[in-house]
């Protein structure tokens, strides 16, 4: 089945202690969108401004991403700006530029309204809650979010909460969502809010499945040496919801391992600043990573 | 076959934001020696003071720990005074008194130096070169460090290094210890300084193992309330390496389920106050949440 994927697309530039990378495309939708399209048909929804590159174009047509629902509006792409320390889990944002992100308006082309799948990448709560209101049945949703909307958007992020299927959200901001410091008890509290699922990004250490019934801890995939570890968490989450949009049945084991793929996809993204190594994947270097993966987690 | 632990015997003082445990049985050997216990004959080599309570004889004892290396001196027993901040993951020295300890000397008893499993655990490395010389053929030597010994004693602990089959070592000292902020290649540096097994302790991430040929990572058990994790890496080493002696054969299979053990073991300890938890488990208890951690980790 498809995957409708809503979020943000930009024009990234990425600052390292060894390398400067500019107009590098990124986004929490870009990331998404591609590293979904490994395992099904997707759709991207998502606006672009006047200086958006025609070959970021060509690469989401190359993986037959449906574009219906990409905009160009006059104006400059989002535009963002960050740093990071020698130790790649240490970032700091130098500039954010909306551009035409600032008034997006997520209106749905009507053949993508009866997406099975829909996953509500990192944006503002109100804007997945106006995309989620136009979806007519949708079977499973996963929704992405961040500290920003936790602190100036509390009761619409509570709202959708209580609308989806599956939070995804990093372990700080989970704990910071329900002003809980241990992690598991705070996955138990967000699932108390309202969605089945409470998947829980820990970069590095990472990811964690909480449901009312069940636990699963997966370790991230080890890697010697991080390039760029943006849009690794919107990576994971494409993958994710991809791999399970393929099998069509939405159960705990296939959810984990769409959490296993997720994973590998996330791992490759590490590797190359923005999208570099994630455009390029094919399902044998997945497959080859997973083998490895398994080898790596198995007693 | 038997391990031969040798640390630290402390008295321990303990507050969290809700409570204040005075006269706690701690220190690194203790937790190990305890732990090691449940799974083969341990031999314990530490020293005590006047004031070391009996009843922490009586429960070495009750374990069938081979005390004839416990030596008591006149003075005090080593005591630590730690507090524990909301999030437990955060902890802060308020008084280290070594007592006795300061001048800890440990001459092993004839019938100790043939023992086949070594356990050091987190004393000086001048020490646990002390013990080692005086082991004979040792089959499998492990031992735990600290970032102490890595600002004050690196010569002493490279030497160490090169004569010991495995280190145990958490994974901000890992980092410290070769100066490398990536964990996987920092453990990669560490096996090359010698040992052949690499153990990283994550505390609730869990831990990996790094050989030559091999990586292995292992979430923890995730709890939903840790009320003190003193001792929970000396706990994780003492099962470890305990099961692993049972098992004769030191195999990278046999490490990795020993691991799983170290990793069960410890998170009974975070449950309880010093060895409250781990100094009443049984095997039924560990194999019962070994069965669950298998649960919680397959996919």
């Amino acid at each position: 089945m498809s995957v409708l994927v809503v979020g943000s697309i930009a024009i990234d530039t990425i600052r390292t202690p060894t390398d400067v990378k500019e107009n590098l495309l990124g986004g929490s939708a870009s990331h998404a969108a591609i590293c979904a399209s490994f395992f099904t048909k997707t759709q991207l929804v998502g606006v672009v401004g006047d200086d958006f590159p025609k070959k970021y174009i060509n690469l989401f047509l190359s993986r037959k991403i449906d574009l219906a629902g990409l905009k160009r509006e006059h104006g400059n792409t989002f535009h963002w700006d960050g740093k990071y320390e020698k130790d790649p889990n240490k970032r700091s944002t130098l500039v954010t530029e909306l551009g035409v992100f600032e008034n997006f308006k997520p209106d749905l082309p009507q053949q993508f309204r009866a997406s099975p799948f829909v996953l509500l990448a990192n944006i503002s709560p109100a804007l997945q809650l106006y995309v989620l209101d136009q979806i007519r049945t949708p079977r499973f949703v996963v929704a992405d979010t961040m500290d920003l909307w936790i602190k100036t958007a509390r009761p619409e992020l509570l709202k959708l909460l209580r609308r989806i299927d599956a939070i995804v959200i990093n372990d700080s901001e989970a704990k910071e969502l329900v002003n809980e410091d241990n992690l598991i008890h705070a996955a138990r509290l967000i699932n108390k809010l309202g969605p089945k699922f409470v998947i829980i990004k820990k970069g590095e250490h990472g990811s964690i499945l909480y449901s009312k019934n069940d636990i699963f801890i997966l370790p991230a995939y080890p890697l010697l040496k991080v390039v760029d570890p943006t849009g690794a968490g919107d990576s994971f989450l494409g993958a994710l919801v991809g791999w399970l949009a393929s099998k069509k049945d939405v159960s705990l084991k296939n959810l984990k391992t769409a959490m296993v793929y997720g994973t590998i996809v996330a791992s490759f993204c590490c590797e190359g600043f923005g999208l570099d190594k994630t455009s390029k994947l094919n399902k044998k270097m997945i497959d080859h990573r997973l083998t490895e993966f398994k080898r790596f987690t198995r007693f």
